[in-house]
């Protein structure tokens, strides 16, 4: 370090003070609008951001430009198992809930099961013409938020929004965890492992989703389809051997429920079985969030899919009902064995399409959830569009799906999963009151907007509406009263504080806005008022005497402090500081006999400002820049308390001069 | 927002450019060498802080100016109870560890037991010689890392430092879990609270010694001398009646070993009951730590404590013995009831002074985890100073005390609880070799000292260490070999992965100052140079406009920067821009179609660095500074990322611009 003997000279190596505008670099493309940063210009420097990138591109892919958008829309047929698979995973166990309920007022209240199962269909039908009519009018994408606010108000769009938000949480939780339990009751060794492996198939369909819709549709469609086919077969199967006369044997439940029953065939029983089986609604709200996400017309592709959803999934509810009670399956007592593989195996017995339906149908389980991906994201991006939610919520990501969306879902799901460990039957009270909450707003919202509009049929409409609206309103009420007790008081409870955190949200954003914003082209005139510059000195080395040359650049008055924590150690810093630094900058020394730091260097700010309060004030803080992370650990955190505490301080700007361990070898490298 | 409908000013309301250096303040006393800092500088604002002062003057009790330090330091009294209570409590436990292993070999080797207490006074009685020497040479406190590291070498003083600084922290989470299993044995209802009770006890034991090595002292020390003073009545009892021939029936224990024993009494068994109640010799080396701690004359005052110490252990260890034997008390092979009861019981049966005994034995055991929050802090602190550990292991808190090690070694021990649930069996066993691995080192460099140094009678001194190296050498071997399995290979594995962290810590700091530091009074030159400032615009708003009137001070060259998505709202920034600040500060545009942020500015950074690389860059960043820390998150943490990111740029400074939602209060307010 001998160079440091001679006269040295720090910072402003060459005094040119020609302006040189930039120069076009090479990541950048030019046009009129200004500088295209092409893809180059996102690559990341150095082993680990590469290293990062890597690992980004094979887990998300390529980055995709906001111009391919048009491409990244999807097909019906991609379309509805994505935005399906919920609903229709409903089939494998909506006649089971309703039986279930029923099999409790004796084995003949299940001749209900049938007649049931069309009102649940009638009420599917009206949810579904109330959703057609939803996309037409709504068609950048809507749902019970939409339609609830713009027809009820602020408030009642707030209340669907939550409980349908919470209701996606759930979603994924629960239909991870059941699908998870069919897995580990087929393998009991896994068992142990349920929690950590429902999480890995939530990262699973987190990263499927994050790598856009139109590739998680083709990851995810096959499967869809798959189950779709495989219980069709199976049902077409037991149709022809129904019809052709040779009724099959049904197979016996673990343990069948009392024959006389152990409850009255009560108005409210029958209620409670159609809410029970009413799960099968599930799933409705999403193709009408997600307009946006199908291709050209999107609205009319969108409506097909609907439609397409609701007539596949009434079919199979239709006859899986039909068949259960025309063969004479009882619900199993014990729930070791499903209504749907009870059927299954009176129709081909334990044979390997017997398998091939239960694959099927635990892997259609899972990705039930795949449909909350889709919803959430989009409904928190059309509500973080209207100031709602918070602003990343809108955009888009390197694959143009809504990734904060996305990964918040994955986040909060996998909480719930860990603090219910992974358990259906803790988890599943919680579901579905949520939806009928919504579904029943939006209804009403649809007919408010009737009355409203008058167009033509509007009576009609109406009805449909009101109809749907007084169904899903029951369900809600009979299902919130059932479920109350076990959880549902959670979700009741939880939705005043979502609408009051999310409109507190909304009320933030207008605040500032009002505040911050600078109405459209007025000029404004911006003054330059000389700074003071104040730069806290802790010992005479090469970043502080870095941070005071740049300090001089800034052209304001330069206030040097130091603090000692003694009277011989100021005197000794001045001698010092005159000998180096000479007495061109003044120093101001503070004795600061508690040993305290930040404190008394406030206080001196204070009086600096107190001097000519109109004028900004610059703290310059010299930052030593360490080779490596830990290294920082072992250095005062001193100057980062001291910017949090400035951060609030009014009319006060902290300027961070970095000081680079090879900034001193090429300062040696140039005195050579 | 009328007024913003009127030709706006930004910043700089008065131009008025005199410079007003400070007015001293209320809060400061001017002197000779500076301003000093009084109290009052140091009080807090605001409720929050208000509070927390509040808060922290009754835990910690009032700061303590560094002038003070004189009367913080402890009388020999006070400075016994502190130091001594790790040592004394051994004696609760040491006859007992040498009987158990004793045991094993038939009541018959309970014989061993007065010649191996013996044995290990004096090995003890060399020990604190040894260390009298260490005080008379270090008088600025030292112990095993200072002597083995002055005559050794650096490697094996840090050997030593590792061996300590894991034994410190152990001691706390043994000692502790120790006195709690006491307590939860007489209440088993509290076992279940066992960690928490412990992590309490540890939080009481921080904040007693946060308040200072005095106060510290005045809150621990009655418990202490109240031990002493107990057993001493209870030996005096027990030495009258066995003298006077009335020698009591001693007391059954619960459990009794196999009187022909299970092993045979060989040299290496005899060598083990040696090595477990040699765990006697834990908590002398804190004297030698902590001479800096007494009133003058420290040297001597420390080493009176020290031998008073080892007299007063002495004592009780070896009467307690004789009179075990005596009576003829075996262990209770059930671990139920400890030797030190049982000798009780047979003394003065289970009257009031039984319970007087073991109530002030569980509160000494719990107190020898404060021998270690004197130690820790205090070798820290050496170690600090000579750079192995971070700086702030050697500043004084408030209260004078190291707050740093003592926070840092309760956080340690508590971990350690957490993750060995309290439990005494599990810790045991790593506890005891590190500090025999310590003593061994230390005596072994006295051994060096004395041969080089060859003062008067060194052949003696020399001597006596050499017999003290090899005593507690034996027992460091004995122990690792004995307790390996058990965890002991941990300590072992341990040390030279400390050994490394300390080293590579020195070496930081070794570098860092040959290249930061500059060589004293060789006066430099300063050189300002212009530089350019680089203001990121996200949307043309008062914090923006704020910001660019700031940049306008700093006198250099403007570079403002957007960045759109697309070309159409570039086009419309610019019309934007032109419309509201004109066309004097030029405007660049970045068109980012795959939505990054960061990267293209970091690239457009890069292009005008390229430009002119001579001159420094200001990045100044307009900053939103929210009512309420929870706001935050609701605004985009671009300006965050792209700090951590320049942080790491050569020659590039950022300055933070905050805006307060106030500020707009407050020019609403001016315009009226």
């Amino acid at each position: 370090m001998s160079g440091l003997d001679r006269r040295e000279e720090f910072q402003g190596r060459r005094p040119g003070d020609r302006h040189v505008r930039i120069v076009r670099p090479p990541e950048f493309r030019h046009t009129a609008a200004g500088l295209v940063a092409t893809e180059r210009a996102l690559e990341r420097r150095g082993g680990i951001g590469r290293a990062w990138s890597t690992i980004h591109r094979v887990l998300i892919g390529r980055r995709l430009a906001t111009a391919e958008e048009e491409q990244e829309r999807v097909s019906r047929k991609i379309g509805l198992a994505i935005f399906a698979s919920d609903n229709i995973s409903s089939s494998a166990y909506a006649t089971e809930e309703t039986m279930r309920v029923l099999a409790l007022a004796g084995a003949g209240a299940l001749a209900l099961t049938m007649p049931l199962t069309i009102a649940i269909c009638v009420v599917l039908a009206i949810v579904v013409l109330s959703y057609l009519q939803v996309i037409r009018a709504y068609p950048q994408g809507g749902g019970s938020y939409v339609v609830a606010k713009e027809n009820l108000g602020v408030i009642p769009g707030l209340v669907a929004a939550s409980a349908l938000l919470v209701d996606y949480f759930l979603t994924v939780a629960v239909s991870v965890a059941a699908g998870v339990a069919a897995v580990t009751s087929a393998f009991p060794d896994l068992h142990p492992a349920r929690v950590a492996i429902s999480i890995a198939l939530v990262a699973f369909l987190t990263i499927g989703n994050l790598r856009g819709i139109r590739e998680a549709g083709l990851i995810f469609a096959a499967p869809t389809y798959l189950y779709v086919l495989s219980v069709l077969g199976l049902l077409g199967v037991g149709l022809l051997r129904v019809t052709s006369g040779a009724v099959p044997v049904a197979a016996a439940p673990l343990a069948a429920f009392a024959n006389e029953g152990t409850q009255a065939l009560t108005l409210l029983l029958v209620l409670r079985a159609f809410a029970s089986g009413s799960v099968a609604l599930t799933g409705t709200e999403a193709v009408s969030n997600g307009v946006q996400a199908f291709k050209d017309p999107p609205d009319r592709n969108a409506s097909i899919v609907l439609v397409a959803m609701g007539s596949l999934f009434a079919t199979l509810f239709v006859v899986i009902s039909y068949l259960a009670t025309t063969i004479g399956i009882t619900p199993d007592a014990s729930e070791t064995e499903t209504v749907l593989s009870l059927l299954a195996r009176s129709l081909v017995g334990t044979s390997p399409y017997f398998y091939l339906v239960q694959a099927t149908t635990a892997i259609i389980l899972i990705l039930a959830a795949n449909t909350a991906f889709n919803g959430f994201p989009r409904l928190a991006s059309i509500m973080a569009t209207d100031r709602f939610m918070p602003r990343q919520f809108a955009q888009r990501g390197d694959r143009l799906a809504f990734s904060t969306g996305i990964v918040a879902l994955a986040v909060v799901s996998s909480l719930l999963i860990v603090a219910y460990d992974a358990s259906v039957t803790g988890l599943i009270p919680l579901y579905t009151v949520g939806v009928f909450i919504a579904f029943t707003l939006s209804q009403t919202g649809m007919v408010r907007r009737w009355l409203r509009l008058r167009s033509r049929g509007w009576l009609v409409s109406a009805a449909i509406n009101a109809l749907g609206a007084f169904a899903t309103g029951v369900v809600a009420i009979v299902v919130g009263i059932g479920k109350f007790e076990l959880g549902a008081w959670m979700v009741v409870a939880i939705i005043p504080v979502l609408v009051a955190m999310l409109y507190g949200i909304n009320r933030h954003y207008r605040v500032i806005g009002d505040k911050l914003l600078i109405a459209t082209s007025v000029p404004v005139r911006l003054r330059a008022a000389t700074p003071r510059v104040i730069v806290p000195i802790s010992r005479i080395d090469r970043p502080s005497l870095n941070a005071l040359s740049i300090a001089k650049g800034l052209g304001g008055d330069i206030y040097a402090v130091h603090i000692s924590f003694d009277a011989d150690g100021a005197n000794a810093f001045k001698r010092r500081w005159v000998a180096v630094v000479g007495d061109a900058i003044p120093l101001d020394t503070i004795i600061s006999p508690y040993r305290a730091l930040l404190p008394p260097l406030l206080r001196y700010i204070d009086a600096v400002d107190r001097g000519d309060p109109e004028r900004p004030i610059i703290v310059v803080l010299a930052e030593f820049v360490p080779r490596h992370w830990w290294e920082a650990l072992l250095h005062n955190q001193t100057a980062l308390l001291l910017k949090l505490r400035l951060f609030t301080r009014r009319n006060t700007s902290v300027m961070d001069v970095p000081y680079h361990l090879d900034d001193a070898d090429a300062g040696d490298d140039r005195r050579r």
